[in-house]
């Protein structure tokens, strides 16, 4: 790993990153255990370049520490109170002469400028799990997608921030849903409705949810799917060009 | 007024604040024109002390730019690209020998410190103009409501954070609708349209709008408006407890 040098980074300004998957009707976030201390689990984060806009660094410290690219990130708070380390975990922070620390290139005063206050953005995206291969990057033992409602314990307030991108992710959902290509060419309205049903952590009427989903005006219907059972199978749709 | 002490600010982090204000059916935004050089007109804005939450530093920064206290402010928007000064009235700025600029209680440095790159963090609010009584800061010639439609040049991008905060404004205007507490105690149903027409910069159809309205559920109706013609008056509303 390329030594990290603090003094190429905007001072007490990071980013953190919500990835929201979906798959087998769940939604799940993306975190990552890392190397430094025991269950330190945290959203994937990291810092700004001094020549670098602030969508640029999320972007970049997305690939890094996932190795997910072309990933739309979408800002959606800043998390800024003076009290965000307030988190028993911190406790378990190593200490400066620690060895992993050492091996990874970081130094006594790296250290001291990471302890430092830091003022962070928030983005988040919500992807197709099959579609994307998240890797663990130099500082991680390991990345998981993890169930919302099943996250662990994260550093600082990353839990918080996590809660936070799912309200931003639920609101105007409506809107989103083309630009997010989470569901296949074709697909029935009861996947629709478990797209949403994910989300949002509560089953919908069915009848309702078809007129509201119609009501949008941007889906087509095709012919029905062939189930085998002619009288009972779902129209298709997809999304009007 | 006491010296400038860019030492106590986390560096390169700024917030900005959009304060709209309506009357007699006018959407306008508070702006305010810097004593240094000619025609730099900005919004209000500032830093952030090192032992400050961001919130609370927007609404510091705006009691001491505008006097105005007890409002409101939302976050929306973080601005961070490299190019945010990229605006000619830069150019405009005054020398660091400037009388002005010395007279103010600023050193080389904290001019120096000011030029750095800025990442700000936008707040917006939306007040009634006739119930605040913005006072112009220390470093400010005047202070002004101009109407969004014809603001003039602002300093380094705080146009576009303008715009991005109307945007943000009329996002789910009608779960704000009480919050902002622009309408008297009792109004009619034209009042309410002519405030979403302002922000909205369109006129609605007023049989839609009213079962818009009413579909929200927040509204109670009162008695007829008594205005001479009964057979014309228009019922009076307020929101439900």
């Amino acid at each position: 790993m390329k030594k990290f040098q603090p003094q190429n980074f905007i001072a007490q300004l990071s980013v953190d990153c919500v990835i929201f998957g979906y798959k087998d009707k769940k939604l799940k976030v993306l975190i990552s255990k890392i190397v430094f201390g025991n269950d330190f689990w945290s959203l994937p984060g990291g810092f700004i370049l001094k020549n670098e806009g602030i969508d640029d660094a999320a972007k970049r410290v997305l690939q890094e520490r996932t190795s997910l690219t072309d990933i739309f990130l979408e800002q959606f708070h800043v998390f800024g109170n003076t009290d965000r380390s307030n988190n028993d975990l911190f406790g378990k922070m190593p200490e400066t002469n620690d060895e992993t620390f050492t091996e990874k290139g970081f130094s006594k005063n790296d250290f001291e400028w990471l302890s430092n206050r830091f003022v962070s953005i928030g983005y988040y995206a919500l992807v197709d799990i099959d579609k994307v291969k998240p890797k663990k990057g130099e500082l991680d033992e390991c990345v998981e997608w993890v169930e919302i409602s099943e996250l662990p314990k994260l550093i600082m307030d990353h839990n918080l921030i996590a809660q936070k991108a799912l309200l931003a992710l639920r609101q105007n959902l409506d809107q989103k849903l083309i630009g997010f290509n989470l569901l296949p060419d074709t697909f029935t309205m009861r996947e629709v409705q478990e797209l949403y049903e994910a989300i949002y952590d509560k089953p919908f009427a069915r009848n309702n949810f078809q007129k509201k989903i119609l009501d949008l005006g941007v889906l087509e219907r095709l012919e029905k799917k062939f189930t085998g059972a002619a009288n009972k199978a779902p129209y298709l749709y997809r999304f009007l060009k």
